[in-house]
């Protein structure tokens, strides 16, 4: 059993922390969006890289749902003093990894620097950047163009969403290791996280070849919704698609998702619009990951589901 | 009354401490040695201009003796957990500055962000760097040429030195602060602070111009001897002197600066070499600074020599 899972930051890391605890050590790839990577004080940032890694060796800060555990916070401060940019707050231990990883980039891969972080801290899946290219999604808002961290982070979502761009994605390639993890003879299933679909799913998507591989797939490919009760988990997921016209439901991520899914895995709250989601098959489960138990559970019935589907039968 | 400063890292910085705090404001320059920047973990460092700047800015670690108080280390065991390279220990806090300054350097000059970083730390003195170029201390030892910073944390001093280099200082500039101050009509004394004679000194002084410059001074030039009862107050200046083959005591400091000296203060402790010191003037007192009262004292019985000095009467 070999799955590769599609994730963003914090709601698609959950996901990719129970699939790897309950799957063998190797059997889980988890394909993470580098749209939201940027350059900051000169450093390379890989956001959702961080998020995901850092969850999966166990070092996430759960109290505060992103970032490090026992995190401290001097070197901002002294930044302040020095009048530097500190509208990014990057934490004393977090700024280690940004350090070594623009170090090492001069002469490696994302993908290869990705890879050895993971083994060092510990962990045993895979963890592929998505693009080895500088994927950057752009925000089309109503206050401009605005690169996706201007947008997230120092105006904290507050513009209101026009459309995604990812500028000269026509000539970048998605990994080598994420396109090997697509077309292995040994994948099961693939899974998109319940993370935000047109901030971390839609980059993934766009990049050459991905959506081609995904709808001539041999295996099941199952979305977890990340809308829950019409609200998002986490993040403004909600905001974008009331601003973009989409209903704030999993009916939207279904129709966003369109053809791609075998099968979509909606929160017990929403069991009512089940019957209105056309195409995928349905599974209504509790969805919400609030620690590692409901986070192997929910993978193992995202894997059940998959492995039902992959035998021909729908269940909901 | 306008002072000159020539040092290096936490001898000269004390002695700065004590000039800075009984000078009027803007009155001092510190024109600091470079020889020991380097870049490391693509950082520009600059460790004796951050020492005299925290120094300066009250900010030093007083126990500790070098680095920022209130330092944590937290950036830099994040680091090792991602095999980064750690001999050369950057805190917290201190990392803040290698950030900025790296960051601001792609557009901007040492000396403009020496500057800035002083005026934002509420120092009002001026610290420049001797030179804007990239001036590199080489070490010629028994283990080969070595990069400072290899030689001085790396291995910690034990290699036997045989030679210092500075390769292609002859086509380096002193910056144009340092001139400023040395050619400045304003200028009463110029001040050899308790530095490495070596390390700190020799590659200001091998600056092209700058051993003229002096040379051709209209004002006292006083050094104080950084070799106290026959051992270096701080660091390896002792080991260095008897490896190069010159007496480990004020006596081979008098030989080193030779002709430059006007006056030299000594430490109380070898009143007994004082005759037998030729050329320069010679003042015995106290010269430990082992807190700001010490360097207040140190720094105004440098003052009241030089203006001796300057009447043309000498005092031992």
């Amino acid at each position: 059993m070999s799955i590769l899972a599609l994730a963003g930051g914090v709601g698609g890391a959950k996901l990719a922390e129970g699939l790897a605890a309950i799957l063998p050590p190797g059997e889980l790839t988890v394909a993470v969006n580098t749209g939201d990577d940027f350059e900051h004080l000169g450093l390379r940032i890989s956001p959702d890289i961080d998020t995901v890694t850092y969850t999966l060796a166990g070092l996430n800060n759960q109290e505060q749902g992103w970032g490090l555990a026992g995190e401290t916070w001097n070197f901002i401060g002294a930044l302040e003093r020095l009048g530097g940019d500190t509208w990014f707050r990057l934490g004393d231990l977090d700024i280690a990894t940004h350090i070594e990883r623009t170090r090492r980039l001069k002469t490696e891969t994302l993908s290869t620097v990705t890879a050895d972080f993971a083994t060092r801290l510990g962990i045993r899946q895979h963890i592929v950047p998505v693009s080895d290219d500088p994927l950057r999604t752009m925000v089309a808002t109503d206050r401009g163009l605005l690169a996706f961290q201007d947008y997230f982070v120092r105006l904290r979502c507050a513009p209101r969403v026009e459309r995604l761009e990812f500028p000269g994605i026509e000539n970048m390639k998605p990994s080598a290791g994420f396109m090997a993890a697509l077309s292995s003879s040994e994948l099961t299933a693939i899974v998109i996280c319940p993370s935000n679909p047109f901030l971390s799913i839609l980059p993934i998507l766009s990049l050459p070849r991905v959506r081609d591989a995904l709808e001539h797939r041999r295996v099941p490919l199952i979305a977890v919704s990340p809308i829950v009760g019409g609200q998002a988990v986490k993040g403004p997921a909600a905001k974008i698609m009331n601003e973009l016209g989409i209903a704030v439901s999993s009916l939207g991520v279904a129709a966003f998702y369109d053809t791609l899914l075998d099968g979509l895995m909606i929160d017990a709250v929403d069991a009512g619009l089940s019957s209105d989601i056309k195409g995928p098959a349905i599974l209504v489960r509790d969805t919400m990951m609030r620690n590692s138990d409901d986070r192997r559970r929910v993978a193992a019935e995202v894997l059940a589901f998959a492995e039902r589907l992959s035998q021909g039968k729908s269940i909901s």
